[in-house]
């Protein structure tokens, strides 16, 4: 986990020694062990962390399925919530002792990104999948006990309620698709249900995702592999042309095709969730886009995070309808970190909460 | 040219005979002959052309360039004005004698999609690049004298303000880069002029371009040949990070790719208006979609060809600053056909106004 610390054993400020889950090549069993972690420099914090959960990106990085990905010795995790252990230098808006969670996509509040409405994107510290080192200095904070550096992977969490509200801005009666009921589309599925989308169909090859999709709001679910035409084709037959918005939450270009297709001509829009580690280019033909179909990529929600997050995470708290707790399936002590990624893999679990 | 007329010699209603241009052949010169016109059919009118000008998309038609697009013999021309001289059944708005032009992205008023405000694109009857014949029965209206069919195109004209206003919504203050610099580039320039655009880049290949650019109201303009770097670096150079709008009018996908990369991250938009009748797919890879530049097809600049394109054309001829005479380089008698198009293919002409 990123700043991931067990114990914080030293004095604020100093170098101090975690245990850490660890990973030293793609695919294999985590080692947890004992790291050197330095004191944070200018605009960085160091967090205690009490719990985190563990998602496909991390699963991804993991595995190093894109070569771009394969940096180890590594440690891995973004979503966590902990308490603010030390701050560095030219930090004005936490101190020690606060309780935060981490954020992937930052927000510097003066640059012209972040003044502007159009985007929550921060010149500085937006999201980058392949960073493994600190922003300021391009090197990493942890190392083992003999001082071989040990890298970073991107840091937080949120779901992505978000993309159906910001970007998609789903009306009510609209119809939504979903293709893919990991977190993340299951997160579109409880935003489309609470804008008052008329039909939200989920997509997954998953026949275990059928009830979870339903408990969150899902109206109906398609499993391609049960289908004798194109999901496209079937989405389009269900809601005379195609869905207004869909979602692709997959990761994988052929199921984005679908999703793009799935949405009615003329008006539909496609927004994309999942990251796409591949050298394949947008499956798309250029005239596609005079039928009128539209897509757009949502980063973190469409949320800026430090001015527009917390009124959020407040909303879901006390919005009647919204299912915070369906998202954790299981809980595990940290040491058991392998088996949250195995529960992962096989497709069990939608969030294991690790305990720290 | 569509339903182009030169002499009404027969009966309304009736099979007439005509003068038409009729290519027989890629890029093969036109041969001005007799032609047999069959009378309207259900929701067609038969239309006596006093004016039509030549388009790039009637010479990439001509020329052939892809294989999807080789029907011969064949009457092009799609930007066209005359007097309707005969209805066919069922048509209730028009009647002989109205003074008309043509249009290849009809409205028909009653369908799912003209009730929609979201698009211009009609269910029944839509722009088809590919359509070679009447959509009524799928059969041709014209044919040479001894009875051989000759094939349609698509039948139309206007320019493209309205992709600026309708499809970008450029705001005062905006910056734009245009890349193709033809009518519909230069529609584009004028379009953003009157929405009080800051920055209007022009780029095009041809140098020649630079001064009627200019006269349109573009402010800056882009030879990439002689460019160190490539045309998106330099656009990002001359704008802190990118233009809010760019839009590609040259139907060329590196130029769109281009066109892409010029757009300032977090809120960019490309429009795309060049017809890409290519075999490739986009030149984009779906993770750029998270840098929040967006990309959008518009056709025929999101009007809708009956309800909205009169109240525009009156605030074209109406409105100070709106040049439209300067699209016009060009008039020539309807015979010298092969000469207007010649001066297309050498970047000459804009538009060459042939008259009948």
């Amino acid at each position: 986990m990123d700043n991931s610390i067990e114990q914080a054993n030293g004095v604020l400020g100093k170098e101090i020694t975690c245990t850490a889950a660890v990973a030293w090549g793609p695919g294999k069993p985590f080692s947890i062990q004992q790291i050197r972690v330095q004191p944070p420099q200018k605009l960085e914090v160091r967090i205690k962390i009490l719990y985190t959960s563990v998602c496909h990106t991390d699963l991804s990085a993991w595995q190093g399925q894109n070569e771009s990905q394969q940096v180890y010795p590594r440690i891995f995790g973004h979503e966590a919530s902990g308490v603010v252990e030390c701050i560095g230098e030219g930090v004005q808006d936490m101190k020690e002792g606060d309780h935060v969670l981490t954020i992937f996509n930052g927000e510097c509040r003066i640059c012209a990104y972040c003044k502007s409405e159009s985007t929550n994107l921060c010149e500085k510290f937006r999201v980058d999948p392949l960073r493994s080192v600190m922003r300021n200095d391009k090197k990493t904070r942890f190392s083992t006990q003999d001082g071989k550096p040990i890298y970073h992977f991107l840091n937080t969490s949120t779901f992505r309620f978000g993309a159906v509200t910001n970007t998609a801005n789903v009306q009510h009666g609209s119809t939504v698709a979903v293709f893919g009921l990991g977190a993340v589309g299951l997160a579109v599925i409880q935003g489309a249900k609470t804008r008052g989308a008329s039909k939200i169909i989920g997509v997954d090859i998953n026949a275990d995702k059928h009830i979870k999709g339903q408990t969150m709001g899902m109206t109906h679910f398609i499993n391609p592999r049960d289908l004798k035409m194109s999901a496209h084709e079937k989405i389009r037959e269900m809601t005379e042309g195609g869905v207004d918005f869909s979602f692709e939450c997959a990761g994988n270009l052929d199921v984005l095709r679908e999703a793009f297709l799935s949405t009615h001509d003329g008006w539909g829009v496609t927004i994309v969730l999942g990251i796409h580690l591949t050298p394949r280019m947008l499956p798309l033909h250029p005239m596609e886009l005079f039928d009128g179909r539209r897509i757009t990529g949502s980063v973190f929600g469409g949320f800026k995070g430090k001015s527009q997050l917390a009124l959020f995470a407040d909303q879901c708290m006390h919005q009647d309808g919204i299912k915070l707790e369906e998202f954790i399936t299981h809980e595990l002590p940290f040491n058991n970190i392998d088996q949250a990624f195995q529960l992962l893999v096989l497709g069990k679990s939608i969030r294991c909460l690790l305990h720290l």
